[in-house]
């Protein structure tokens, strides 16, 4: 191993802590960050912690947020009826790049996992089923097209339905630009039975 | 664009700065950092600080130290007769890993680049000279086979021959485990003519 002074080698081993950040990108970066002018260094530690230290959930759809309740849960315009499921805040970024849902969201944290020993009492599904007492019509179940969120999206259709609200659940099917010709047979199937009149 | 709370915002601009991080790769670390305990994001935040306050430049050979001179050059071990030049702190820890140079080392902190307006007066090359007045028998110019690199490596032979030290490169050719096939020309070319008798 290579010797690096002790203050060198901690910033690598906390850089490598980082999802996707390997032993080889931690050292570019942490050669990187050495040369760099006092200040940029100080401006990246203070938006660490001045990010963890303001940003938390809000308290009525668990997204990340510096105000409670969050942006979107005190928007008004926003329609109050319909509620997106979601499993992590970042799904929320991309749902509303696309402009094309303007109702409000539920965050779960997560989806249920059994062989990670992950069930329903870990995520916030106690906290969406509250705010389901108040008019909403119809829950979207927008969690990710894998095995832990069709569970999900099942458990939480069997436990929403019977208080006479809609649930839907978002489109499978083929990607936009997508070669049918090496999509996998799963969504492949889930875009024929999906097929649509024109 | 999405909308992310400032504080959050701040940290995905800051962390773009970093060289490879793309704008998705900064809001996937973003998230990751948020949902992280306060102690991690804490103990990140005093690296990136402790290292900068506490690793410079070895006043002697100018690598990364927190001590003066650094490890290598307060060696007694090491020959103090070698000096392998490079054009970066991390040239010196790919060199280290090999465990095959001994010697003491020298970083000029960039190579010569008239393009990108980088002059031998950017570098350390008057720190170089300097240390050739003692007792040096070999300088060995290990800047990076590419145009600036050996630009340098020239520029550097042309200073230290007439001094009557012995001045050597290092080697080209083809990379160990590299295909005859897939090797640009110049590569081959440069194998060709250093080849050896066996």
């Amino acid at each position: 191993m290579a010797k690096y002074p002790k203050p060198l080698s901690r910033l690598i081993d906390e850089l490598r802590k980082l999802p996707g950040i390997g032993p080889k990108t931690a050292q570019r970066l942490a050669f990187y960050i050495i040369e760099e002018p006092v200040e940029s260094v100080q401006s990246l530690a203070s938006a660490l912690t001045f990010a963890k230290e303001n940003i938390h959930y809000c308290s009525l759809c668990y997204n990340l947020t510096d105000t409670d309740p969050c942006a979107i849960c005190s928007d008004s315009t926003r329609e109050q009826s319909v509620i997106c499921v979601v499993e992590e805040a970042r799904d929320i970024v991309a749902l509303e790049k696309t402009r094309s849902f303007r109702g409000l969201y539920h965050v779960l944290h997560g989806a249920i996992a059994p062989l990670e020993g992950i069930g329903p009492g870990d995520l916030r599904i106690k906290e969406l089923l509250e705010r389901l007492q108040a008019s909403v019509s119809e829950v979207i179940l927008a969690t990710d097209p894998d095995v832990e969120g069709e569970a999900t999206a099942m458990y939480l259709a069997r436990l929403i339905k019977p208080l006479g609200i809609k649930v839907t659940r978002i489109a499978h099917g083929m990607p936009v630009g997508g070669d049918l010709e090496y999509v996998d047979e799963v969504t492949l199937t889930k875009a024929l039975e999906g097929r649509r009149e024109l």
